[in-house]
């Protein structure tokens, strides 16, 4: 079933505002969600408004009222201390902050400590492209992943993303978790009861698991991109750490091998870092976005292998399905529909989707 | 044969000289190479000194009197064209740029084009540490990477380094190409007449390669970090892509797949873009060390699998051997011995190490 994203952001909003959230910042929320869910990524969208948002905000393990403090020091950069407000709420907030200091100095880098879970990194670093920036941002989760030659947890799968404008083209929107795979991965194969590829987990003996059910939380881990040693593994856990140094010790919180959860607060806390660089502060738009535009189209031009329809650049194949759900709307899994019509339910708000 | 660092340098600024380049330009040049060894990349630092920089000044591909141009509109970012002088020199010069403005504002940000090779990048990013800043660099190089789905070479290995200072600790130096290994691996293992792994590049087909003398320029090429989609190449293409804009087409020049070069010119020209942090804008720099050393300690603290002797952070490893080869001395190949005398000969200078 598919549903109108304007009707979704709606219910969306009426859902938060009805748990306690003030209009404004629910619709910041709503509209993050359903950006997530418009660009086929739908571990991340409203599939997480009841079990992840509403149900921690029931905890009180979210500060719907937050008064985050900001301490700068320079025209350029800021900490922030989210007073554990919602992560959308608090990385919002942090990410039109760096993209003002951009604007006057060319260049502006937020960290932010205490907040939580903010949906999609891509959302944050996508507010850069309307303001003709490159936008960073990133976040540090609960340690899920190992080091190369270990099978303890000791990063999280930290995702990092960068949005570039370009002219004709969709932005370059990369989003990646710094693991081979994220954790909504796995998430995935155990709701369908599937098995998943060797590569992607190891099991606390250091065997690749193929069952999704190990693997994950102390059972060993995931593994950082590359893998193997051999094939770079060192790389994807060293950009995990680096994730963790300016989300988590540079925003003054700490590294996620230091963070303690239980498992009702496991997944909640995070802190996060944004970046936004102002594009003609070192060549003009119209050249950027034209080379941009060259680039992109000679990724395009490049020979595929059997099989292989299209080249894609980051970014290119989610701006496609975004053409397609805005007009046709979002397909819902009946497992999300169902959730959202008990949280309607709940709250007492109409289901009209 | 060990030789001692400082001759090293000394007769490294000797050979730059006699190549008729200005005294301070061949000293900055020379303790970037000889820090390259010191540090364990023996690829990136004085076997390169004949092979690549020696030919290339005589060829006249390297303008040794370059006039650098700065553009700067804002106080935070600027970009600079480097008059294709040696990548050494334009570097230096660039990182010290983006310091400076962190200095004054917290954050600098400098893409600079019409570059030339400029070593190994962690050069660049480690010069950030003794300002209590976190140093970012990065470059382009010549297209041999393949895209997921295709055979062609369509980024460079396009490194990207981060170096982060540490308290008691040595710092954190991430420096990693993009792909799933750096073209000097498969360099090594031309020289060694060895195989390699699977998995590392593949030939023009798409089938995996294990010659070395295959899988590169134009015969296929080198896999981007990540191996296949399943286990997210497309991450480590992401990433080679991001560092393309950043240097390539930030800085006013070109993305490496619209770069061409003939087998003279191959891995010459280069663009780059290089960043840096003050710390303490974000918080007192004893607190970021401090979180840091505890960070590092807990990786350190992490059970290992049998035949694992130590959990390394980037940067780690190199600082291990930096101080044995500081005490004893760098350990040179034959083969680069050999080039030096040579040059030495050439050059009419000494060869004293």
């Amino acid at each position: 079933m598919s549903v109108d994203a304007k009707k979704l952001t709606n219910f969306t909003t009426k859902a938060l505002q009805k748990l306690g959230m003030p209009e404004e910042d629910a619709q910041i929320t709503a509209r993050l969600l359903v950006a997530t869910d418009l660009r086929g990524v739908d571990s991340h969208g409203v599939a997480h408004l009841n079990m992840f948002y509403a149900r921690r905000i029931r905890l009180g393990i979210i500060n719907l009222n937050p008064k985050p403090k900001i301490f700068s020091r320079t025209p350029s950069t800021a900490t922030i201390d989210g007073d554990q407000g919602l992560g959308f709420v608090i990385g919002h907030q942090a990410m039109m902050e760096a993209i003002h200091r951009a604007e006057k100095t060319g260049a502006g880098f937020i960290a932010v400590r205490n907040s939580t879970h903010f949906g999609a990194t891509a959302c944050y670093a996508m507010m850069a492209l309307e303001h003709d920036m490159i936008g960073i941002a990133m976040t540090n989760t609960v340690a899920g992943v190992v080091a190369p030659g270990s099978t303890k947890p000791a990063v999280g799968t930290n995702p990092l993303a960068v949005a570039v404008p370009a002219g004709k083209k969709p932005p370059f929107v990369l989003d990646m978790a710094t693991s081979v795979v994220a954790g909504g991965k796995l998430e995935i194969a155990r709701r369908e009861g599937a098995s998943i590829p060797e590569g992607w987990a190891i099991d606390k003996e250091g065997k690749p698991v193929t069952d999704p059910t190990k693997g994950v939380h102390g059972e060993g881990g995931l593994l950082p991109l590359g893998g193997t040693p051999t094939l770079g593994s060192y790389k994807g856990f060293g950009l995990g750490v680096l994730v963790d140094i300016l989300c988590g010790v540079l925003s003054g919180s700490s590294a996620s091998i230091l963070q303690e959860s239980t498992p009702e607060t496991r997944g909640n806390a995070s802190d996060h870092f944004f970046g936004a660089l102002r594009i003609d502060s070192f060549l003009p738009v119209e050249n950027f976005k034209k080379s941009m535009d060259e680039m992109i189209e000679a990724f395009e031009a490049l020979p595929t292998l059997p099989g292989v329809k299209k080249i894609y650049v980051a970014g290119g194949y989610e701006a496609e399905i975004e053409k397609d759900r805005k007009a046709n709307g979002i397909p819902l899994n009946s497992k999300v529909i169902q959730e959202l019509q008990e949280l309607a339910k709940e709250l007492g708000i109409e289901y009209d989707l």
